[in-house]
């Protein structure tokens, strides 16, 4: 089969690599509709991230079994699905509390020895544990298809951010980073009730869909006239609930700063600038929380799937590209250069 | 009047000052029958916290009502108070919230310009905002007095660390601290029904306490062997909620490595450490959270009260000595060397 490799930094190939075949009685083979780029993706394309040279790339599918182990029962062949951004056992205790990235069985997608999901097939480890159906139906509805993909990371992690930050109805909420996650943020803290929405953003196609998700007010500048403005727009106090998602030091920054004292900054920025923007004393003097970290898609993806599947959210507008597998390393260029700002792949 | 006056580092001098007098309506003037020596003071007077030479010090006591402004309606003279640790208005949104530490016109004890603890008499601002009123008869029994103090700081910071590490009932929790905001914290987790605490001390007379305030397990390693003799304690993954009562940057690194995944650590101590302890990474890929600062006293000094007076709780086993004015700088001597755990003044 065909999937995309990692081979060092801005080297992302699409290859011949052995087909997905299941090794363990757990697992299943899913051939992939539908699968994306994630920004966290670029972490690994810009080097920052380290990669061993020919590892697999993509964690985020849903696409159709097409072969199950013999102890699995959850899925059967034919059934439509889609896999969060790591596996998990389903049955530690971690699982079961809803906290399945702890999962001392999980792994990411893509880590050596394991298939990522930019390719035309998965072998996805505990598949009863894993993966989650959707409606057979589904698969004709292309628009239904593609925020369906979003359950996978970006909505899940939006979610995350949002849950982290204490989201609560009449809560004011700012969301510091206008790619899929940020946007997803707003959504998700529209969903949990958010009363005001600041979006930090300058991009007009991103900030125009932050505003179509939710976002009452939008902040195009940056560093200290951003918290400014936020400040600003809030009574001098700041958000109650702060989503971050970026992952630098000066993201970071910016998030502590607009929390309002005694709110909290939910984080899923994968951190890459270390803990140089967590000013501790800032946050001790106003009593400032920090939650988040890798979200819990297994846990979210039913519930947010119900309110996909309801009509009552549709993240579907974050994937503004399409591109086949051939198309992969230009899709990675497009969201290194920001032209796009998610890019979808059929295989 | 004679009150604590710090100069510089190792120079703390018990000095004549200006009678403690009402300058606004909305003072009072507080004779102090008890005071104390915080942990916290040592950082001044190791001279890590910047003063000015000639500032007062001292942030804990009660006492007896003097005198009150002309528009102060909550006390009156001859009752008896106790004084959280910062003052606030009582009005202010964040009062109202029950973040007084934020109240805009708040402030700290023994800041330029302000009568410090540690003396004859306290001009309290906003007093109405500011005091909470003690039964007369508490005035005669010397323990409780004692227990009534620890609510000024420690009772309330540990009570506020357990709360913000999310302490339930069940729990299982680890406090990083011997001081006495970590003994009292041992006794807010388990008032708030914690079913395993284990404290992190090697100093015999404090673990002794901790085991009296509810400690089931005590773990007297250092580092890295504490933290592995906590993951043992825990079935190789850590504690619920972590009580971070230090403020040094390895006290902030053990708390957050025996901290379970999808946990908090609740940090009072302040952060001397600045963030080099906190490292998001770690908090990141387990999802464990960080909560805590400044403890609002004023918002938990009534239902601590309550406990206190119904004999549910008893933080007065914290202190260990007892000097009058003229003793306060070996008080000091005697905290910093660590032979004393809570010095009492009775001026």
């Amino acid at each position: 089969m065909r999937a995309t490799v990692i081979h060092g930094p801005n080297d992302i190939r699409v290859e011949e690599v052995p087909d997905a075949a299941v090794r363990h009685p757990t697992d299943a083979v899913v051939r992939v509709v539908l699968a994306c780029i994630c920004g966290s993706d670029l972490w690994a394309y810009r080097g920052v991230a380290a990669r061993q040279p020919g590892q697999r790339i993509g964690h985020e599918f849903l696409g159709v079994v097409e072969e199950v182990g013999s102890e699995v029962s959850g899925v059967r062949p034919g059934d439509l699905v889609v896999a969060p951004f790591v596996w998990s056992d389903g049955v530690c205790d971690y699982c079961r509390e809803g906290l399945q990235t702890s999962c001392p069985h999980g792994g990411f997608w893509g880590e050596p020895g394991s298939d990522g999901g930019q390719g035309e097939a998965v072998r996805v480890p505990f598949a009863d544990g894993t993966l989650v159906g959707l409606p057979a139906e589904a698969a004709s509805d292309e628009r239904l298809l593609t925020a369906l993909l979003a359950l996978s990371d970006v909505m899940a992690t939006g979610h995350h951010a949002a849950l982290a930050a204490g989201v609560r109805p009449g809560s004011t909420v700012a969301v510091v980073g206008d790619g899929a996650v940020g946007l997803c943020g707003v959504l998700a803290a529209r969903r949990l009730g958010a009363e005001r929405i600041v979006a930090l953003g300058r991009h007009q196609a991103r900030t125009e869909i932050a505003r179509s998700f939710g976002a009452t007010d939008v902040v195009a500048e940056r560093g200290d006239e951003a918290i400014a403005a936020v400040k600003e727009l809030t009574g001098g106090q700041g958000a109650h609930a702060v989503l971050e998602a970026v992952g630098t030091e000066q993201s970071m920054r910016t998030a502590l700063s607009i929390a309002r004292d005694g709110g909290a900054v939910g984080y899923v920025g994968v951190p890459h600038g270390g803990s140089a923007g967590v000013d501790i004393r800032q946050m001790f003097d106003r009593n400032v929380a920090l939650r988040g970290g890798v979200a819990p898609a297994r846990a979210y993806i039913p519930e947010l799937l119900a309110d996909v599947l309801a009509g009552r959210i549709d993240p579907s507008p974050v994937f503004d590209r399409t591109v086949d597998l051939d198309g992969v390393p230009d899709g990675y260029r497009a969201m290194d250069d920001r032209s796009a700002l998610k890019v979808r792949i059929k295989p």
